[in-house]
């Protein structure tokens, strides 16, 4: 099948089961919320190499969040609950409580179960911290040298899915890049889903283990390198591809990871120069999901 | 002393040293650059809960560059040797190598030595990686799907300082935000001096150890936070402040750190209600650095 | 009455009838729909002085536009219908069709009139241009040096309401502007409302003529202004107030109008050190609108 | 000749005298300065359409402003003298002195005469306004709501140029508009230059008059459009080109101008799928001045 023009490879995105928390950071202004969420959820791209998969969802208004204020909806995500808790203890401790006027509350729609974050946290305040009711939600107070800061008791985590992607062929890099910027436009659109990757575009592709070096667990994927097209014999690089760029997606459950991926590849095709999409999977022995491109339709 | 009717308190500023890394990421554009740049330098306030220190130094135009591109410049750090080294190779490798265009070469002037980063790298090849001089540096490229990255084979480092500070007190929380953000925009102009806490501004100060809970490393300072000063009987609030910020900055060496604090206090005191500049200290047996406010001017 | 504690004057906003049009920019990122947004509505503080009074309205996602593709909503006003018409063919003709991959789509909801923009658009194509159909409206194609720009036929304006406001009087001017830039966030959620002083927030306000310079069409209100509060004998400004900022509101209708106004006094009443909101009239004698604040609560 | 493999056709930009001003906007935080920058700025891409030609030139960090505070320099610019005096005028009264906490210098060095903006516009202060000298410079006081709006009595003006520019031929749209980015980034780095188009960069290109609308000043230049290139038979479009853009620069001098565009070729040829760079003129008759490209290496 083809969309605009553009070809839908029949194959499939191999995903995988990821415990993951959405919170709702809130501050005195939108730009100083976008500040906090951007800190907390850095260092986060893929736990392969770092310590949690963590992205921005979505804006929230301030008439749509418990203390009116404006808002940004941040979904940090790690295969092990005791990694998360670790992980959601320091990056809203470290991250999100040093930052200026804010607050943070759960966001997670029907969680499997509660962690408590805010419970723990609340030490921090020495004695001085104090239990609140906002909104119906059970919330501590805890004094900081600016102000006092917010924080929701319990954070809601569910079982999740990570790496859903798609991937984007195109004449050139530019094209691709392009073509990435607006597939992660169209993903913010959706909810419980995020593009954990820097800008939420990956450049690299890799392949479990390496040919040459045995003390690699991972290494580049010269098969989808457009730069090696000549050099490989089993290229999966089309003879016009110049450029290749991965959208990666953790989300919610399934659904939400396979409204994303539709949503991108809908937005790459309206892009000058994308070729084909196509996505990344394993054979489909390794990842608890199957999400075929063709079926998103 | 004042400056524009500011108090400077007699105090002092108790810094400690670390190992300091400084490396220049270059993009097609700027913007793409400074995607990397935040990327990377995520989830890196402060080493007591997060894997580094790490933030932005600053911008560099194309025609200052080793390849001709726009490129920012950032410092990651850690007490370790050892964690700098993985903290290196993780942020490279999992947050810039992973974005759109990028390259990453040293930046580090006067290095005390190097860290093979670039040459660990350089295995996810598999192979295709190659040996490149530019600009007299020797520099890896590894193929990737999108294209290939560059990375520079070896990365300097040296003995710096953390935890340079200033305390910003004002008449009430959004004066002391204000000025904070003047004060990181004038550590933006300094070489060498990062603010790495969440926009460069801190929401809360703590103290070693807890009054209340034996199990804790560290806890709010009672007696810097606003709304504690009546309860607390030996506040340092003083009457008629009720917002307090600090800018906590690291820097190549203290001479940069310096210059960074002097930068900061200047601009917090161009705005309107701010009352007091002091800084943070714990007596001044723990920091190899005792950097003295009132010795700044 | 007060709102967290401050006080909302029994006053009135007195706003006057403007033709307003409402647009949607989209093109091939979110990014790339805001720079032609932003260069269209430029220079379009107020009519006193500027050719327009011009704002982004909100943002659309790529599953809410005709085109599939994101954008943002523009809002361009004129007291004149013939200085609107002339506005709108130079902000699109000089601003948008010049704009990277943009196109242009009527956004008012139940216009009085439609004005053919696109219909004499379409004559700088010399002959090239195409007519289409998307979505259900009519659209002109032009070829460009760079691609195709796409542009309604006509776009709807309607006689929309100018001038709504809030004073927002605080403690000091850091005070005064945080809690402007939280009513700004605040208004940007109302569909049909726009904030178009620089930033959203107006740091100047005047009367109409001069005590002094006889030529003048408005100068300064001195009894609005802070720092000549002990100067001008019916000074307005509370003893305590030492920073004023304005948030000036064009609307499509009265009810996004009073709506805007609303959510911004919520907004800015929940900053520190914001004392009292008020709002700016001329007796009531010259504007159609009179928006009561206590009324809208 | 070629550069990176990039072909510089042999042709001309063909450029216009303009009267300029650049003015410093300095305010309390970067981010203050840039919106006021941005509004003043706004709806100025060109004299055909525009009431001016207007973009912020570059940053100045704290310790280089006569205030103190981090500001933005721009450029304003128009072919009268006495439609220049009237756009600064508005421009600086409506977006500037009513952006919070601003304050405009004279940037121009080596003008060619001096306009009293300053002075003129110290009559909106009714009496209340006052002489000040700040780093040797006449300055005015005006009282606001906010507080002291302050502007350089005079400000200079000299006779620049207007027009410069380079097209950027590229495989598709999105190469050419990447290297269009990447080419305003480096033009940023050039002191008294800008690029006044949305972006910096131009979608569009026009020719004077209309082959088939006789009442047309100007319309599509066929000849460069990439959707037209089979259609047209003397088309200047190669055969793998399809996508164009333009860089438009303004600077105070020639000699500004051909560093910008110098500066812009470089970086435009680092982006994959770039295939050729030219420039747009008129036959050399129009304007006073004609910069070849080749004659920049």
């Amino acid at each position: 099948m083809d969309i605009n023009g553009v070809e839908i490879q029949d194959t499939f995105a191999e995903a995988f089961g990821i415990q993951t928390s959405r919170l709702l950071i809130t501050a005195a202004t939108k730009k100083l919320a976008k500040i906090a969420a951007t800190e907390a959820t850095g260092y986060g791209t893929s736990v392969i190499g770092c310590p949690a998969e963590a992205g921005i969802d979505c804006y929230v208004p301030p008439s749509k969040t418990p203390d009116g204020r404006p808002g940004y909806i941040i979904m940090i995500c790690n295969m092990s609950k005791k990694k998360l808790d670790h992980e959601l203890l320091e990056r809203i401790g470290m991250c999100i409580l040093t930052a200026a006027t804010t607050a943070v509350f759960d966001a997670m729609d029907e969680p499997d179960e509660k962690m408590g974050i805010g419970k723990k946290l609340k030490f921090f305040g020495d004695g001085y911290e104090k239990e609140l009711e906002i909104a119906g939600k059970t919330v501590y107070s805890i004094p900081l040298m600016s102000g006092d800061f917010l924080v929701e008791s319990d954070l809601g985590i569910k079982d999740g899915v990570a790496g859903g992607n798609i991937f984007i062929m195109a004449e050139n890099q530019p094209a691709g890049l392009l073509a990435a910027e607006a597939a992660v436009d169209a993903v913010a659109e959706i909810p419980g889903a995020i593009t954990p990757f820097p800008g939420g575009v990956v450049a690299s592709g890799s392949k479990v283990g390496s040919n040459k070096y045995k003390f690699l667990g991972a290494s580049t994927n010269e098969k989808m390198c457009v730069t090696l097209k000549d050099e490989v014999p089993d290229t999966e690089i089309p003879e016009d591809v110049n450029g290749v760029y991965e959208i990666v997606i953790d989300g919610v459950d399934e659904a939400a990871v396979k409204s994303a991926m539709k949503a991108a590849i809908e937005s790459a095709c309206t892009v000058q120069g994308v070729l084909k999409i196509s996505a990344g999977n394993f054979g489909g022995d390794l990842g608890a999901y199957k999400i075929g491109l063709q079926d998103l339709f």
